[in-house]
C-alpha cells in the first residue's frame, strides 16, 4: 500500500511528490523517490483529496436499467410510494445497484461516502444487507458509512422502529430520521425514537430535514433541544436543512448559531429550486458542511451522475461563487471539510492525512471544477482504484 | 444542400428518415431514399432541432487563453469595469474569440444564436465588427443575431448612444439595453433612447433586466408603457427578468400577464442563485421563452461551456422539472420555442421546418439532457457542421 505520486500539484500549488505509506500521506516535497515503492507520474496534474459524497442513497439507483420515464406526482409521498412500487416491480437487488453506483462514484474520484439506506416494513433490512455487502466487497477502495433511514416514515408505519434497531445492531453506522412534522406527523414521537435508538447503540444521527421556513425551524429546534438535553453535541447532523435559508435573516441566524454551538454539521445538495443553507454564511459561522449528490439515475429525478466535482459546481452555482477563492470553499466542502462534516478527520493533502487523492485536469482548482474532465487517477489509502475515468474493479 | 438522415428518432419517437431539401425539412417518414442525395445513418439516435442559444455574449469569451483567475469584486460595476480592463490588457480580438465560442457551441449542436455584443466609448464598434466577421465566416453553418449592447452603460457614458446608432446602421440586428435604474440611473432617459433607436432603424429590442423585485417591476412597467404607446408588441424582448420571479405572486402575475398581452418574450439563463421567471408559469401564461448560456469562460464567472443541453438541464434543475414531460418543456425552450422567442419561426422537426437538427444519445429526450454525451451529428440548413462532438470547421 505504499505509493509515490511524482510531479503533482497539491490543490494547484507548485509541483511536488506525494508519498503514501500505510494508507497515510508520509511526505510531500521534492524528489521523494524511495526504493521498492510503486510510482505514478502525475504529469503536473492537480492533486486533490479524495472526493466526499456526504449524502447519497446507494440503494435507489437504477444504473444499468433502461431510462426510467418519470411520470410521478408532485408530492413527496407520491415519490416515496412510487419508489417502493418500482423497487418491487423491478426486483431491484440493493447489492448490485449499490455496487454500480459506488463504482461509478469511485471512477469520478469519490473515496468516502455517507449513504442513507431505506429501512421499511415492506423490504425490511434487504437494502441494508445489500449495501453492507457492497461496503465489504469494496473495502480498501472506498469507505462507506451506512445510515439506517426510515424513508417511508417511522411513526406512521408500525414495526419500522424495530427494524431500525435491528439495522443498527447489524452494522449500520448511524440512525437516520425524516421530516418530523411533514412526513412523520409526530415530531415528538419520531425524534424521541431516533434519539433513543442513537443512545441505545451509541451511534450518531443524520436527519433528512426538507421542511421549509418556520416548519423546518420548529423541527430544528426540537432537534436542538434533544441534542442539548442528551449532551449529544457533535453527534447529530442535519441533511438539507432548507429552513436555514429562508427569508427571515434574524431567525435563520439564530438557527445557524445554534448549529455552531452544538456542532451540528449541515449536509447539502445545493438544489437550485429550493431555499438552501448558504455555504459562505453557514461555514462562516463555524458550522461544518458537507455536500452530496443525493440519489441520481433513480425514480426521483433525472439529474446527476455521481460526480462530486459536478456537485462542487452546483454548490458554486447555487451560492453564486464566482471567484477562485470562493470555489476553493466549494472544493473544501466536497473534500476535506465534507469529510469532517461526516466525522472523518485528516482527510487532507497534508502529512499524516489519509492517503486518498485524485489527479484532475486543469490549471487551477476552479478550472478543475469548471471543466470536470475524466479523472486521470484515483487513489484510496495508497491504492490505485481508478484510471482515466474508469475503475480497476469492473462494474457488474 | 440536400441531405437524408436515415433511422433517426425525432424527439425520441419511432425511427424515421428525415429528408432535407433546400435548407428545409421536405419529408419525415419511412424509406425516403432519394437518388443523388447524401445519406447519414442516425443509427437509431434521437434527432432534436438545432439547439438555440438565445442569450449569450460572443465577444467576452477567453477561450484559448489560460484560465482566468477570478478575484473580481462583488458589484455588477466591478465586473463590468474589470472586463473592459482585461479586454484591453489581453488585446482580445473579438473576431477570434467569437469564432472560438461559436465553433464550440456548434460542436454541442447549437445552430442559432442571439448574441449581445458590447458597444462602449473605449472599444467603440470593434466588438460589433469582430462578431459580424464571425457571422460572415460561418454563414450557412450557424445563424447569429447581433444585439448592440451598452454593457458599460449608455446614459452615464456620453457618446454611447451615437455608437449604438452606428452599430445598427452597420448591421446589428437588435438594439440592447441594460438595467434602466440600477446601471443607467435614468430609466426614462435610457429607455427613451433605446426605443428611439429601435424606431429609427426599424429593429427590435432586447433589454438586459437584472433588477430584482419591485425595482425590476418598475423598470418592466416603463418598458410596457413604451411598448404599448409605440405599438411595438412582439418587438421587445426582456432578458433575465428576475423580477418576474420575486415573492409577490399577484404582482408578478400582473407583470407576466402583461408580457403575454404585449407578446414580450423572456430569455432566461435559469441561474441557481437568483429569483427567476419560472418556466412552467411564464410559458403557461402564453409568453414565449428562450434560454441562453450567457457568457462562459470569461471574466464574469467559472461556469458553463456553451452546451445548450447543459442549459436545458440547468433550466430543469432551477425549475424543479423532474418528469419526462416537464423536461420536454426545457428542451422546447432550448430549441423550437427558444427560436420563436428570438423571432425565428419553423425551427422544428416538422415538414417545412428549418433543416437544422442534432443527433443525440439517449433513449428519451430526458435522458439526452441527463447524460449530455458528445453529439453524433449536427446539421444546419441541410449541411453537416459537426461530428462526434467536433466541428468540421477547425477552431482557430
Ligand atoms: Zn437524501
Ligand atoms: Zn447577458
Amino acid at each position: 500500500m505504499d505509493l509515490l505520486i511524482t510531479n503533482a500539484r497539491p490543490m494547484g500549488a507548485e509541483p511536488a511528490d506525494i508519498l503514501i505509506r500505510d494508507g497515510r500521506i508520509a511526505a510531500i516535497g521534492p524528489d521523494l523517490a524511495a526504493p521498492g515503492v510503486a510510482v505514478e507520474d502525475a504529469g503536473g496534474r492537480i492533486a486533490i483529496p479524495g472526493l466526499v459524497d456526504a449524502h447519497t442513497h446507494l440503494d435507489k439507483s437504477l444504473l444499468g436499467w433502461p431510462w426510467y420515464v418519470n411520470a410521478v406526482g408532485p408530492r413527496l409521498i407520491d415519490k416515496i410510494d412510487n419508489e417502493r412500487a418500482v423497487k418491487k416491480a423491478y426486483g431491484l437487488d440493493p447489492h448490485l445497484q449499490s455496487m454500480r453506483q459506488v463504482l461509478q462514484s469511485m471512477a469520478f474520484g469519490t473515496t468516502l461516502i455517507r449513504s442513507h439506506v431505506d429501512v421499511d416494513t415492506e423490504q425490511g433490512l434487504a437494502a441494508i444487507e445489500g449495501v453492507m455487502r457492497t461496503r465489504q466487497a469494496l473495502a480498501g477502495q472506498v469507505e462507506i458509512q451506512i445510515v439506517a433511514f426510515p424513508q417511508s416514515g417511522q411513526m406512521p408505519r408500525p414495526g419500522t422502529a424495530e427494524l431500525l434497531d435491528e439495522a443498527l445492531a447489524m452494522g449500520a453506522d448511524l440512525i437516520g430520521g425524516i421530516d418530523p412534522c411533514a412526513m412523520e406527523k409526530d415530531p415528538k414521537g419520531h425524534l424521541d425514537t431516533v434519539f433513543a435508538l442513537s443512545q441505545k447503540h451509541g451511534k450518531p444521527i443524520d436527519i433528512h430535514l426538507h421542511e421549509p421556513g418556520e416548519l423546518g425551524a420548529f423541527s430544528m429546534e426540537m432537534i436542538f433541544e434533544r441534542t442539548r438535553a442528551l449532551g449529544m453535541s457533535s453527534r447529530v447532523a442535519v441533511s438539507h436543512a432548507f429552513c436555514l435559508g429562508f427569508g427571515d435573516w434574524q431567525r435563520t441566524q439564530g438557527l445557524i448559531d445554534t448549529c455552531a454551538e452544538l456542532d451540528i454539521p449541515i449536509l447539502t445538495t445545493a438544489p437550485a429550486s429550493r431555499d438552501v443553507p448558504m455555504v459562505l454564511r453557514v461555514t462562516g459561522a463555524g458550522v461544518r458542511m458537507g455536500a452530496g449528490n443525493d440519489g441520481f439515475r433513480d425514480t426521483w429525478g433525472p439529474y446527476g451522475d455521481g460526480d462530486m466535482l459536478e456537485r462542487a459546481m452546483f454548490v458554486g452555482m447555487r451560492n453564486n461563487l464566482r471567484r477562485d477563492d470562493e470555489l476553493a470553499v466549494a472544493m473544501d466542502i466536497c473534500t476535506t471539510m465534507g469529510a469532517r462534516a461526516i466525522d472523518v478527520a485528516d482527510h487532507a493533502l497534508t502529512v499524516g492525512g489519509r492517503g486518498d487523492l485524485v489527479l484532475v485536469e486543469g490549471e487551477t482548482v476552479a478550472e478543475a471544477i469548471s471543466i470536470r474532465k475524466p479523472r486521470k487517477l484515483v487513489v484510496a489509502t495508497g491504492r490505485v482504484t481508478a484510471r482515466d475515468g474508469a475503475t480497476l474493479t469492473a462494474v457488474p
